[in-house]
C-alpha cells in the first residue's frame, strides 16, 4: 500500500518500480462511476452499478471503500486474493482512511508513505536558525506537517526526491518484504515438521 | 547480523553484499587469539590480552562474547556504535547464541539467516511421496532441520541458491529497513514538532 499527501508523485513512483520488475500488479478498483469512453473494464476499472457495489459492499467484498464527489470506489477483495494466489505482489495507491480500512482487513499488508522533496524544506526550515515572525511561512509549515504527521504510523517512509530512487527503496521494501521469515516456503515447512512433531508425542 | 549453518555461504554472500554498497562496514571482532603473521590489529582483530579481554567484558563493552577453543572472541560495542554514528551500517556474522545476545543489548539490530540451498531438498524430499524407509536419509534430513529451525526465530529468511541473487536479497533487506519509518530523518522531525506542541499546550 502506498499513501502519500498530494503531489509526493505516488504514479510515478509506483510505475517507474513497476518498470523494475515483473511481479507486481497494479490493483485495479471498482467504483461505481461512469465509464469514460477511452476507459477499458477490468483495465482501468471495474465498473459497477451502485446496487452492485452496494451488495458487495455489504457481502465484505472491498477491503476499502468511500464515496467520491457521489460515486462509489473500492478495492475488490477478490482480485487482490486471486493474483496474491498467482505469487504477484499487489500494489495500491491508497489514501490514509482506506490503508486504515485495509489494515484491519489484511493485516498482513505493507504500508509505505511516500513522502514529497518538500519534507527536506521542512527540515530544514524547522532546524535553521529563523526569526519565526513569518506568519505565513508557519502557517505553511504548519499545513505541511499535518499531511505529513499521519505517515508516521506507516511500516515505512520513502522521499521521493528522485523517482528512481524512491522506485528502488519501494522494490527493495518488497524484496525485503518477500524474503520476511514468516512469509517465506522455508518457515511454513518448519511449521509442517514442527506440527508433525507434535502430533507424534 | 547474518547467522546461519555452517555451508550456507555467510561469507561468501557478506563479500558479495559489500561490493553492491558503499555503505558497509564489517564488524571487527576482539580475541585474545595470538595474531598470526599475515593479520593486521584492527583489520582482521583487535588482539587483546586476556587481562584486557575480561575487563572490557565486565565493562560490557562487547556486545556478545563466547570462547571457542581456549580463546576468547567479542563483539566490540564502541566499533559498532562509532560506526554506526558516521552513518554507516555495521554487517556481522555471528552464531545463534550471539544473535541472542546482541538482541538483547540492541534491540533494533536487524536479524537474516541464511539458508544453504539444501532447504530446497529438504523440502522436496519432505513433500514428496517417498516411502520414508530409508533410516540414513530421516536422520540426515533430521539433522538438517535441526540445524535450520532455530532461523525461524529471525526477521528474514535469504535461501542462498545463487550468490547474486541471495546478495541482492540481503542488499534490498538493508535498504528497506534504512526506509524503516522509525528509523528514518523524516520520523525524528515529526517526533520533535509534535514534543514541541506538547511543550505548548
Amino acid at each position: 500500500m502506498l499513501s502519500g499527501p498530494s503531489g509526493a508523485g505516488k504514479n510515478t513512483v509506483l510505475n517507474a518500480t513497476m518498470q523494475l520488475r515483473d511481479d507486481l500488479v497494479y490493483s485495479v478498483s471498482a467504483t461505481t462511476r461512469p465509464r469514460r469512453p477511452h476507459e477499458v473494464d477490468g483495465v482501468d476499472y471495474f465498473f459497477l452499478s451502485p446496487e452492485t457495489f452496494q451488495a458487495k459492499a455489504r457481502e465484505g467484498e472491498f477491503l476499502e471503500w468511500a464515496e467520491f464527489c457521489g460515486y462509489n470506489y473500492g478495492t475488490p477483495r477478490s482480485f487482490v486474493t486471486e493474483n496474491l494466489k498467482k505469487g504477484y505482489v499487489v500494489v495500491m495507491d491508497v489514501d490514509i482512511q482506506g490503508a486504515k480500512q485495509i489494515k484491519r482487513r489484511m493485516p498482513d499488508a505493507v504500508f509505505t508513505f511516500l513522502l514529497p522533496p518538500t519534507i527536506t524544506e521542512l527540515e530544514s526550515r524547522l532546524r535553521g536558525r529563523h526569526t519565526e515572525t513569518d506568519d505565513a511561512i508557519n502557517r505553511r509549515m504548519s499545513a505541511a506537517y499535518e499531511e505529513l504527521r499521519v505517515g508516521i504510523d506507516y511500516d515505512y517512509a520513502v522521499v521521493n526526491d528522485q523517482v528512481d530512487t524512491a522506485a528502488q527503496q519501494l522494490s527493495s521494501i518488497i524484496t525485503a518484504e518477500q524474503c520476511r521469515v514468516t512469509r517465506t516456503d522455508y518457515f511454513v515447512l518448519m511449521q509442517e515438521i514442527l506440527g508433525k512433531e507434535g502430533q507424534q508425542q
